[in-house]
């Protein structure tokens, strides 16, 4: 039975760049980290070592270094169809290509109640993300964020489940309820104003996640997804993968205490895993959260 | 304009389970990580918080330890195929099920030439895994391992690539190629000698990299591919991840020394990612590793 | 030749735990990871395996829940000045402790403008720390912070070095400077305002960083350590670890591009690390960073 | 009130180096990182930035991999003598150095039962450490592993341990005992022969661990160091750091099951740490665990 080459890609990952622009004296810092990996005719490469396709991944991060030399990065969007459509548009047997890009964030350091010109603290773990797809010719621009850890300390219920005879849980109508947002949304269009409506669905998810009482995180992630949906228009689809991060209340019985949900133990694993995409009908759902 | 649920699923992720099987005083471990995520009929919980069809996650977890004391875990898939039949079977609303399991490896302690009865030490990084998904009638069983940590110190050329004017890279017919693998294969049949049937391939695999003269990490991926389906009728298709793990000699030459292929920096990041799937003619490619 | 047991200590590390104070609708977040360790005369569980004398980690770990439970946690000092007092004074053959507490940062989400009453997002990576170790009568009160990371784009040089056969790094009188913050302080006294104390040493520390033209990090290592003790009069010794977190401005120069410290790679591993303490004349020093 | 510099260092932190040597067509592999730090005369750049003393980070790093082609790298521990006596002795002001180097295993891919002569695959997370200090003219060689992951299934007990009003802790007769070894030797003098010393003292610990019958994890430490000591007249001391991995019977009872120690939930946090050194009489304990 004959044997043959199916879905393939290669690119480079992780390349890590920094980059700063000076206005005078103010200096503006971006810090990406930015994955390319490309598609295409390469049979050669794989079933005789023949390399005469194969763009190398240490061409493709010299590329991104020198891009970010060429012309002020912008956005994440816009630099990832830069890339894009450079590695598509120069090489003929290179038909398709995957740009991530994750955004470290960074704010000016405080020195007497002014931002300094050019001194920065890192903002966290949260990161903003971008994922540009170029196939043929469509070219698919997908945005999102990930590690955003909410908490709330009430407004969250979890009762009317089945019970069979493996469950134990107990019903609760007060519970913490946290989780680190990942999340991804496809935009309509391959143009955009990516920062404002990066800002806006960001600000939303965090005030749906706070305001909306929940009887499930199912319930949370549809009502955050939908209200992303229902306040911008560019959005065709989003998915949101949410880990159920359990802070279970100590039992203080034993020592004679009644916690009245003041002393949780916060667990690593495991971990519920909420996954879900909401998305306009009539569109078709392509969001993966890898 | 309407808006709706799209692909969604949920369950317990990462339930560390060790089992430990008494044949006398000679004790058998097993070392589990299984992640459970169900599918079905779940509007009801996402749109209006009613959980009557959300089996819940604390369930599911509970199902998997029982599942181990009613019966010998046995091969990973064999478990897999337990649990997605169990809750698919169980509940109607539940229609789908995917199970992923991995197996941390663990030796017998050596006393005095002897192999201990009871005691053991962690073997290390690499994990066998399975990932079994049900879909209304249809089940699918993959097989695949990760973190199995390999390289070769000659052996592999890279050259004859592309130049551009983004290109610097040397060619060379002499460099060292080492990975990380992470395979994932599918079976065409949902039962099997799952046992044999990994030891095989995981055989195979490492053969064809260590002997496999490498003009690229893309024909080294695809001669492992190739050879896991020659060998084994059992497989359908496999998909391999390969990090390209760059060891760059290290330029002496300031120190008047020659450096002939003896030191060599290992980078951390970027790293070369090469993805593929080998597959027999006939087949439809399903394999993602996520 | 005969043997013996040497300094030994024991306990449980790594107790998570999430506190929840209700001022009303209004809710307060505490999120601790608390790590106890005991010392005392433990030579018989060692020699013999008589426990008689091991107060258990586990009940360590109760202990830790039920304590925050009966009284306001506080500052992460007084909480672990509460347990470690505990631990020495209610078992007799428990003669020294070391109570170690990270603290992980919340801020309320916004929701329209107003800071919400129960809902919360996580700050970053960086938390407060402290140590406070009981050695009979004496009491000593560590306090620090982690994951602080920095980086200035400008006002760094680093030359004057010495050059041997080996050195081959160019001198710079313009580089990025950038580095994760771990600093721990030994306060003089056992009793303070722990918070407005945190608060200060952190805004110098800061402060100091940005301000201060670099030579080298050693220079700012010692200022910054120098502008603690020279405003907080409570401080006796501080002692810093800092990463140098390279940044390697990309050559361009293969491309036709002149990089003027515009793109730089961010480098994992080697990271140049200094490390040194800061301190009064008349105090010895004893601060060690793990 | 005067402020002043007091004990420092810096060096560079994690060299990642891989050598081959070539015997004929067999190779033979070696993976280190190396940190060195280094002291002595270094007011200079911290107080005013005249880095006139300070020998680059980046000097450091080249001495690295230079010597690993000027002289087989030999035992990690000459290695580490080597480096440290180089950087002492070529620098006036430099008095004191650390040299720090963990060594990650591999073994040759076995083909049709022969080792191959060129491709490896990694052993797993174990490493082998040394720790090499020069203070003035005295040197301390310290040798050890990291990462050795260990369980036995039965012959562990723990009970007899006091009961206060925080104690819930049920006693056994029979647990899982499970830890990840960290231990690091001083050797009596700075020559030995470290390969026959390591893989002795290795044996040593793996098989005491196994066959002591353990009435709490502090018995199972001194008898491990004991051991070491017994054996091996090159030893002053060793201290052990062994996490308490607790596995946790899962209690199936609910689900009309006993669980006879068959069932376990491998717990991730908190955990038991057990600290200690064993050491000659007459020798003054001065390892640490970092």
């Amino acid at each position: 039975m004959a044997i043959r080459l199916g879905p393939n890609q290669y690119g480079k990952a992780e390349v890590r760049m920094v980059t700063v622009r000076r206005s005078g004296p103010v200096h503006h810092l971006r810090d990406l980290t930015v994955s390319t990996a490309l598609r295409g005719h390469l049979e050669r490469t794989h079933l005789t070592g023949d390399n005469a396709d194969v763009v190398a991944t240490d061409t493709q991060k010299n590329t991104v270094y020198a891009f970010a030399k060429q012309e002020p990065v912008g956005e994440i969007e816009d630099f990832a169809l830069r890339l894009g459509r450079h590695f598509t548009g120069e090489f003929d047997h290179i038909t398709g290509a995957r740009i991530r890009i994750e955004e470290h964030g960074w704010q000016r350091i405080t020195v007497g109640d002014e931002p300094h010109d050019h001194s920065f603290h890192r903002s966290g773990d949260e990161r903003r993300t971008t994922e540009v797809t170029f196939d043929g010719d469509r070219v698919r621009v997908l945005s999102g964020l990930t590690g955003l850890t909410v908490l709330k300390s009430t407004g969250s219920e979890f009762h009317g489940f089945p019970r069979d005879r493996y469950t134990t849980l107990a019903e609760t109508d007060d519970r913490i309820l946290a989780t680190a947002v990942t999340a991804r949304w496809r935009h309509r269009s391959s143009t955009g104003d990516w920062a404002t409506s990066f800002g806006e669905i960001r600000r939303i998810l965090l005030e749906t996640f706070a305001t909306k009482h929940s009887l499930s995180l199912q319930q949370t992630l549809y009502a955050m997804g939908e209200a992303v949906l229902l306040a911008r228009d560019e959005i065709a689809e989003i998915r949101l993968s949410l880990p159920n991060k359990h802070h279970f209340p100590v039992d203080l019985s034993p020592f004679g205490l009644t916690n009245e949900n003041e002393v949780f133990f916060a667990a690593d694993r495991p971990y519920g895993l909420i996954e879900g995409t909401v998305l306009r009908d009539g569109e078709v759902a392509e969001v993966d959260i890898p």
